[in-house]
């Protein structure tokens, strides 16, 4: 999508052919910088530090870290199976970045895969790029179809109020482009309607405590130039009692095949406030974010618990300092929980939008879209 | 309650008699300072600048200005006639401070009448020392009554849970002893049960975007001893299905007679986060709080809408300024709404917790306990 107006990604191949560009998402909104990663540890720093986050862009990028490992190998002049288990090596150090990502592990296993099916050094790093680069399409593909599928909600309720006011949508934390290679899962069917000249304004939540819509979605949703007002995470049941929110659309992190979807900690409190108001509530996901062993969210998904200092303090920008700067939000020793997701039970879901078409948050509507999978038997 | 061990009330006659102390919110929780008022017009800033803020209390710092006022006026040896006009005109100038404040107007009221019913200009100060010695009791009792009347549904809980493990009390916003003149009234029955030997532990919503929980109810908490954690205003939905929240209660800005509760942005949403998960959801109030007026709150209570820089600036301490600093959160320019109030239906309210004892949230509950009030006819 566009930053100042050029066509972006969050991860590329640079055109020397030898490094990769990855967006520094650290520093936004308040500065765009891009990072330049020449080496597996340089990949492996970017996603560890949090420089690149999201699934699907942190995937892609330890696809691309995998082609840096591969280079290092054959300028390290192994081949072979010597060439094989240095490179395993490298991908256990990216996996070790981020040991719960599971496109993480997933994009390592895949060029294990690719690399081991060529024997020559030269080879190797051949199709290591060359899946480097599928990675991110196919990354970019879905997101992209998860937009064309989703295009057509939007433009029914367009046209149900009449085909002159603005689709209004409620979005929470960062399911955009920034957490993906391109177009976002949650942002897809955003940035479609947009395209399609379908008029839309988006109600961004800041979503405490890590402030990803405010600093995120805020910021990709100005850059390609669709309408949109920020506003705490509070502001949406008031929002939807006045009638000022058509539809919400979140992300997920993991959704079961019953159709529970964990995402951002808050996105349960939308999901009842949208039922109470009768607004449809959608979740947009590339079918990776499935969990074909979980049969209920609320017992079997594991929240996971993180510092207390991403509620007590807050980065900012003072306009003084340099560069950003942390304040303590709360007095010396007050004790902080800080759960990061919730999960938003099945019947809550309107619709899921896959790359696949939509369907109800059901185990018989996920099946009949993905009849491959297999779930496990429930397990609670 | 305590401060730093000692007894406080947010606003006190000092000892010389002539001079009126104040809590200075504006610094808490990084610097516990007081102001000392001299003058009509020291009461009028402490109010404008939001040096005092919370109903209860600034209807009783209005009151004490009053105090200040009828000194003036005896300074300037006016009397009688003369005395009430320049009396009346300060009372303007209180009352311009806050002119939504229904507490503030009331208290100048208060004392306008109790001033004119004496003659002597000694008599007219004495009579107005006495009133704000009396509005501020009044206040203090009527939360301390609040505490008794809520006391028993803490102790019910705690002994249906076995009386061993602690009740857990979810909190929004500060409707603390901050916002009054002691006890609170969302916190007085949690006051109450900690004076009582029950255990409570409080989940402190921190309440974006002006933090009050986060900066004033943990703070109250922490210096009183009660246990307490503070959280985003995403986590209680999370908190509630996971059976850790055994009772919600909440302040209110203005109730209907009808039940309909107008509070902090985000109240709404905990309500039905409460009611999904079977929880208790309790509204603490003094009767002062209640608009006979409107009956159906949705439509007849206008919801403030506030600067959209609450919301994309904070403050905080960084630990090297001399004072608290404050930091953007977002890109410049992007576009805020902030919304100070959302109103919960009276159908998600367990009960109201008043002075006079604990009803329905129903308009025959209401009129019940307040016969002698008489609701105007429905205006929806």
């Amino acid at each position: 999508m566009l930053v100042q107006g050029q066509p972006r990604r969050t991860v590329w191949l640079e055109s020397d052919g030898e490094s990769v560009g990855v967006i520094d998402q650290r520093r936004l909104p308040f500065s765009f910088e891009t990072l330049t990663l020449r080496s597996t540890e340089d990949a492996a720093r970017a996603i560890r530090d949090m420089a690149v986050r999201g699934a699907g862009c942190i995937g892609a990028v330890a696809a691309h870290g995998m082609f840096l490992a591969a280079r290092e190998c054959e300028r390290e002049g192994l081949a072979g199976g010597a060439f094989d288990a240095a490179f395993a090596e490298k991908g256990q150090e990216l996996r070790a970045t981020r040991p719960t990502a599971v496109n993480l592990a997933w994009a390592v296993e895949r060029q294990l895969a690719a690399v081991a099916s060529v024997v020559s050094a030269s080879d190797k790093t051949a199709v290591a790029r060359d899946t480097a680069c599928a990675v991110a399409d196919e990354d970019a593909d879905f997101c992209r179809r998860i937009g064309e599928h989703g295009l057509p909600i939007l433009r029914k309720i367009f046209e149900s109020k009449g085909g002159k006011t603005p689709v209004n949508i409620l979005t929470h934390c960062n399911a955009g482009w920034l957490a993906f290679v391109d177009h976002g899962s949650a942002t897809a069917p955003i940035y479609a309607a947009h395209a399609a000249g379908i008029p839309v304004h988006v109600w961004v939540d800041e979503t405490r405590p890590r402030n990803q819509g405010a600093r995120l979605t805020a910021w990709e949703l100005g850059q390609q130039g669709v309408p949109h007002t920020l506003i705490v995470d509070n502001a949406g049941g008031h929002l939807m009692q006045h009638g000022r929110v058509d539809l919400v659309i979140t992300g997920t992190d993991r959704t079961t095949y019953s159709g529970d979807v964990a995402n951002k900690i808050g996105t349960y409190l939308k999901a009842l406030a949208a039922r109470d108001n009768g607004v449809p509530f959608y979740v947009a996901l590339p079918s990776s974010s499935f969990d074909w062993e979980i049969a209920d969210g609320l017992t079997g998904i594991p929240i996971e618990e993180r510092g207390g200092e991403e509620v007590s303090r807050i980065g900012g920008w003072s306009g003084e300092a340099e560069s950003e700067i942390e304040v303590n939000l709360v007095a010396k020793g007050t004790p902080v929980a800080n759960f990061a997701f919730d999960v938003t039970p099945a019947r809550f879901v309107t619709g899921l939008i896959t790359e696949r078409g939509v369907c109800p948050a059901t185990e018989s509507g996920i099946r009949a879209l993905f009849p491959e999978k297999v779930p496990a038997p429930a397990r609670v």
